[in-house]
């Protein structure tokens, strides 16, 4: 196999180092590691398909990786074979300021992409917590705090260049701002999870950075009382860019991490974009609501230092407790629901944590009726795996049974597929006969998402 | 084949009454007429399953149907066979509130769908011309003149029932704002013209109606001029609600049709949606932009009564035109471009339209970048349909080379099918194997979408 890749790539592209191969072992979740054989680093796409037409006439398994960031165990190579390591395609290609546009290499990180783009006072808004590569972005579908506003990484592709398991390049999608031509590809490409194709590149729906923002902290004595009170203010048709629930426990663990002192109360950590006068009438109006909600306090940041590092404290909750649980590993919960059905579901939450004595801290993008419950296992307790595993299953069963889905954001990777038949029921087979046409010897990313025989 | 669906269905539910099976053998375009053998009125997907069922172990032909009004041919029986009309299946099932989420059968019609949730305050923002079904509607991806700020049909589709070929039900979706989990079906089956499956229910993304509104008339020397005042309305990042193109020849046909007093010069037809203070602060920046693009007048209507009149009139002018020439019959170029090639496409159309010598007006959603021209063809000139269908190749061939689509809106159906493999090329074994696996035995609308043997 190394023989066959050499005619492809340069021997600097391809490792068989132990170091190398155990950094591409895992991912940030507590799934359990397992090496590929070997490491490539394409640098175009020509190169990516040369790798998978090998691969697919030799039937080897295929995994692409953008950073490792994921949660589900989706880079992790159970079946061995090739990971394919995209960080040497990490150009900005070209940025079409006059039509919002930005052409990208997979490789290429949401942090990087945003440094570029200021100088042209634009932005991207998919932002999940991890400095992930867009690549793998779209291959889960990712979102995150802006996504209530601006949709989530399916929203904003416009089109991508994707190799298929025999090499073949296709286009998933168009410039231009909609389309009714074929079968709508982006769609069905986008979280993926690899399982249908490797992405060789992307152009990407970009927005001008507001005109003005303005970001708050609101306290409330209750967590039915904050979550309550996003539901209203999403009835009432206040344009919000972002709005965070963040539960006592989290909000200790940003304290702690952070060096913050914001008090260990739920609290929701919203943002406002908008022109002067109607941010400032949205403001108000949502000052209004929260009050009829018990609101303790709500404070507002203006100024742009202050803003970030409100959000910085935001993004960063995962690694504070990744920090102040050292050699343990995080396990988030990661369901979605019709906004109608989220205070039930996070007070459901807060019970079984407690029921069941885990040390868990409830946050979430609760504008879209996503929330997630952070653990951190101890790998070596088997209790304590069985009683997470339980904990996942309930808060699963819950979301499902109203309406709901098992991830609003993180992917099935290897994690969820158990849960996929009852999500899908029938359309699940429509998935497999999909999956098996595009990728008939079952090479790319195997023992995910749909392969439910191992979960 | 009667007898065999008198086993499904009541006698009043199937047809072969030669004006029925007349009214079924058209759409609103200029494409050949073609009649079905039957056809059939379910009321439950239960029934469409079994005639779906019937038809594909008989490897009989079946098209939905709504209401007609498609552009492409998109509901003609070339093989004859089933036509299944959902006009039985028009039911507003539920109306969650709380969740801006609407259930409903597929045959609801868009003024059907508004006038119910307006007694809730509440609105479905996709709006083409036609009183479309929305199950149709959602078989062609449909937008209209608020998609700039809503979205198109596949924006706001959150679940749908299918029917597939087999008979087997799925859903498409989950009631959740977002998912990361399994195949986006939705994406795939919205725009797949009854390729795929026949809708059986949906559920759709509902809106409050805005607080404020204002519409506007803005009239300029040139068309150049008005399109270039978009592109920087759009840069400035106004979020405008719609913002509509109509040039001379076709405000001249609104004024006939409507009995307005428009003057006859390329006209903006503009709404702002948002808080009383937002709007005023947005009005004026735009107000500002048209100034520096020679905009000769702006007048603005707020009273809601003039507002509708302003949209009725554009939503009337295909309309305007079809009263206009009786006996003739309409052909609609619909390709979208990238914003940045906007104007060099509609400066192109016309130079185009004047040199064949036709009669076209030009109108679009040019927030996104799509635009049409409208032609009336004489269909016993043959010189005439020549010149027509030259002038769509021409439109068409000048938006792929600058990364447009063939059809913004009005869908591929049996005309545009031709431009499918320069629009998507490798792509299109992709849609293809997709269509083979999910339908063996090619019953499902035939002769569309991608079959281009005949188009």
């Amino acid at each position: 196999m190394i023989s066959e890749l050499r005619n492809i790539l340069n021997d600097s592209q391809i490792s068989t180092n132990e170091t190398i191969l155990d950094l591409h072992s895992k991912d940030e979740s507590y799934h359990i590691p397992s090496k590929p054989d070997v490491v490539v680093y394409p640098e175009t796409s020509e190169q990516v398909s040369a790798i998978l037409k090998f691969a697919n006439e030799h039937k080897v398994p295929v995994q692409p990786f953008g950073m490792g960031t994921s949660l589900e165990g989706h880079i992790i190579p159970y079946d061995r074979g090739i990971t394919i390591d995209f960080s040497l395609m990490n150009k900005i290609i070209e940025i079409k300021e006059k039509d919002f546009l930005v052409k990208i290499e997979p490789g290429v990180t949401r942090t990087q992409l945003n440094k570029e783009l200021s100088k042209y006072g634009l932005f991207f808004p998919v932002d999940p917590g991890a400095d992930a590569t867009l690549g793998g972005m779209a291959a889960t579908n990712a979102s995150g705090t802006l996504s209530v506003k601006y949709g989530t990484m399916r929203d904003n592709v416009r089109d991508m260049e994707v190799v298929l398991a025999d090499g073949t390049t296709i286009h998933t999608g168009t410039l231009a701002a909609k389309s009714s031509s074929g079968y709508h590809l982006n769609g069905i490409f986008v979280g993926s999870e690899g399982t249908l194709g490797c992405i060789t590149e992307l152009t990407l729906k970009i927005f001008g950075i507001p005109e003005f923002m303005s970001a708050a902290r609101a306290t409330f004595k209750t967590i039915d009382d904050a979550v309550e009170a996003v539901v209203a203010v999403l009835q009432a048709g206040i344009p919000i860019g972002r709005i965070e629930i963040v539960d006592e426990t989290s909000v200790k663990q940003v304290n702690h991490f952070s060096e913050s002192t914001y008090e260990e109360v739920p609290t929701l950590f919203l943002e406002f974009h908008g022109n002067e006068a109607g941010l400032k009438q949205d403001v108000a109006f949502t000052k209004d609501i929260f009050e009829d909600f018990n609101c303790l306090d709500i404070q507002f940041e203006t100024d742009t230092a202050a803003r970030n590092q409100l959000w910085d404290a935001r993004h960063n909750l995962a690694y504070a407790y990744i920090h102040s649980y050292p050699g343990r590993k995080m396990m988030v919960t990661d369901v979605c629901l019709p906004i109608s059905e989220l205070a039930g579901a996070i007070h459901h939450a807060r019970v079984v944590i407690d029921q069941l004595g885990l040390p868990g801290g409830i946050t979430g993008h609760v504008g879209d009726g996503n929330y997630h419950i952070i653990l951190m296992i101890d790998m070596n307790d088997p209790e304590e795996i069985q009683k997470s595993k339980e904990l996942n299953e309930q808060i699963v069963e819950y979301a499902l049974a109203r309406g709901g889905t098992c991830t609003g954001e993180h992917g099935v990777g290897f994690g969820k597929q158990k849960y996929q038949e009852k999500e899908h029921g029938e359309a699940l087979e429509v998935m497999r006969k999909i999956k098996q046409v595009l990728d008939p010897n079952a090479i790319l990313n195997p023992n995910k998402l749909l392969n439910d025989k191992n979960s």
